[in-house]
């Protein structure tokens, strides 16, 4: 029995996470021939054994943390995030649909947990998250008032592009990303409403402006952190030093107070 | 009087707030549902009855700060806004004309004053406004010259683009945004006017150009005011330690100055 | 004689400024009246009159510039630009030559030697200039190399994108605004040359990364002169203050070496 | 021989390089004029032998500057490169095989080499790579996973996009430029698969993220530099200058403290 914890133990150590690194590797090829219809037709089930036998190593790599780390596995969201990717594989659906297959390949993403510098790049974006989740809520609120209004104002006569709620809002995340948002939908609806420029280049100015500042929040908000850590270190060198030398200087004054008294 | 007033002044606390939030989502919804013709076909009565019921409690909530907070009220820019918001709502107007009823969701936007943090977005967004205010200016300017421009010029042979000056100013911006300000535009111009591309390729340089220059100016701004206050703080308080320390010194020195003189 | 000069040095009194200033307004809205065929058919000669009028005022305003400053008036840039700019209006050419009639408009542009703001953002826009002058350089001749290349190769097939060198460069100005540089020109260009991805994916990673760093290095120029006029400001204060302490405490030491010896 | 080594120390000096710099340039023209059919037709022979003329000059610089430098001449990544542009000139190829003939024009790349103005803003752009190394990284393994996704989900119905395996990656890249990644792509997609957007506005909202924070990572490590070495360079003078001034004072209370026990 301990030596078979003793043999989990070693899923931490290096060689164990190059190995599993390689076999993650490996089943992204396997799913990327298995797209080649050519090579599905001729080698499918050898591809489809070979998956099996990747996410088998998937499923003895979790359980071994899960002997060895038991409960503080699940400490980590990085480790969460791994058991409900491999989890989600043994979901049964009928072996043929597409969705559930295509799905597979989302198990790419556990390289993250392995590869530092992935995880380290990973974090420091999702850092970057929360100083534009209040920008991010104004915009789902100007979202949803300017798809309201274009689906009464536009709805009936654009169903294309303003037919439903959820449409609305995707042909506003459209014009949000600028494509094709005069030449393709303003123009066509122009022809309808020759004022409908008062509800587009607004949206467009605002929204262009919300995403502006999002962004400048973000670049503020890193170069905060950065410069403050930096030039901390420098220069509290510098007034440490300054201090040490007055401490000196005190000491000595104090010293000859006392001398004269002697 | 006395006890209605103090039932008034309830306006400002949390549990009113979060119930008159509570009432601006149900209405975004119920606005929301408005536009679903199948929705409106079965409770088309029902809801706007329901809306007329969130119009009954935002004036009445506006009442209400009015009573406590009588011209006070009319201090915050918000209130002035929210105001007016639930005002225009009692506009008279043919009950059906969509325009107006569209117009409603806009009353939404009044969440901005009860939910502090949404406040909090609103105005920073705001205070970089006037930062880009010389360069709108300097932009409106080049965006006039290029429209009179290109209405002398391509107004006759392209009446959909630049027929008129609005016209002209519309598209223009489109360029501006870069949206198929070649594959739409130029390329058609250019088959007429071959030399077209003298006045398309320096308008998208130049208002690319200014519209970069407007976006950093505001990095600058928030940059040069977010390290200044951070750095002020830390480094001020060095300084004034270092000062503490000299003027001790000073005054150990002025003190033995004297006292051999005793 | 010298009262003449004496009307003429008026011209920098803000009164005038205020005047030549309506007069361009003034000015850019006939000009803009001039492109509604309506108003034309129906007061051209009366436009086309106060036009006259316009220019008179901006020559006599120079003339009186040149009187009062002579030589000096050369000495600014914005003056040259202004002279030129009204000089060019009097070039000859048949009164209904479209082209010379269109770019009068550009008059408008002596508004930035007339309102300081505009100036200052005119100013500071072109500072940032000779800061990109490097990496426009660099862009262009990666542009005439794409150029060369993508009219040697596809020229013949695709005569309308890249049939000249000139054509080819404006095409590749299009796909660096990445207008339709996809949808439109590489789709189009795959269908003959499978490969020929292996010129506009590079094509395109290469400029976005240049035109992203000439971005960034007017931020860091801006940055860098602002943050440093700023804290200069502050801490050479507080150094300063330093600095006179010491040398405070110097003197009082100097002082008492003296005294013993007395 | 000896004089045959000092002619090639020549090489170095300002007159050859900017005698070779002529010949680069001129080159350059040379290869820009044939891409013109007519000019091609009439003087095709003379311009050939110009080439010639000009590559026989680069492959002589390159030899000069092996005889000068020898093997250090391998030590600059720049002299490796511009050896490699004219070494491939020489490989054998049908003469008539456009592709060999239209690559030439990147021997123009050389010019970074003699230009220090180029060389520099080439470095400072090469220097900004590193920083985005991670974040390329995991931009491809998104590429990879959606590009797998889409093929497997979209790839019988639409292969013009979604074909094959490359394919679908180019299509995501186009996607990631936001070129008609709606009006084009996802709306055709959509008429067969109603809910593809779950597939493309998430990898939209995911990539720009990425991207926009693989911006702000080079311009936060360029201000990072920047600041360090401007501000160190004034404050450490002001701090040594401090630092010395206590170090006198210093000196002169440990000179007074012996001076009286003499």
């Amino acid at each position: 029995m301990n030596g078979f914890i003793a043999f989990c133990a070693k899923v931490h150590t290096d060689r164990f996470r190059w190995f599993f690194m390689g076999v993650i590797v490996f089943n992204a090829v396997i799913l990327g021939l298995e797209t080649y219809p050519a090579v599905r037709a001729g080698y499918g089930e050898i591809l489809t054994i070979l998956d099996h036998i990747c996410l088998a190593i998937f499923t003895i790599e979790i359980l071994m943390k899960l002997v060895v780390d038991r409960h503080r596995f699940f400490f980590s969201g990085w480790n969460i995030f791994d058991f409900l990717i491999v989890a989600v594989s043994f979901i049964p659906g009928e072996g043929t649909v597409s969705i559930f297959r295509a799905l597979r390949i989302f198990r790419m993403l556990t390289l993250f947990n392995k590869v530092k510098k992935l995880k380290m790049v990973v974090s420091a974006i999702l850092k970057a998250l929360p100083s534009i989740s209040g920008v991010a809520i104004l915009l789902l609120i100007i979202f949803y008032i300017f798809a309201v209004l274009c689906t009464t104002l536009f709805g009936e006569k654009f169903p294309e592009f303003f037919g439903t709620l959820q449409g609305s809002m995707l042909t506003l995340f459209q014009i949000l990303t600028l494509d094709s948002w005069m030449s393709g939908i303003t123009r066509s609806v122009l022809k309808e409403f020759p004022n409908a420029y008062l509800v587009f280049v607004p949206y467009v100015l605002i929204t262009s402006f919300i995403v502006l500042n999002a962004f400048i929040g973000i670049i503020v908000n890193s170069l905060g952190e950065e410069s403050k850590e930096e030039s901390d270190d420098d220069y509290k060198k510098e007034f440490a030093k300054l201090n040490e030398r007055l401490a000196n200087i005190e000491r000595a004054l104090e010293a000859r107070d006392k001398k004269p008294s002697d």
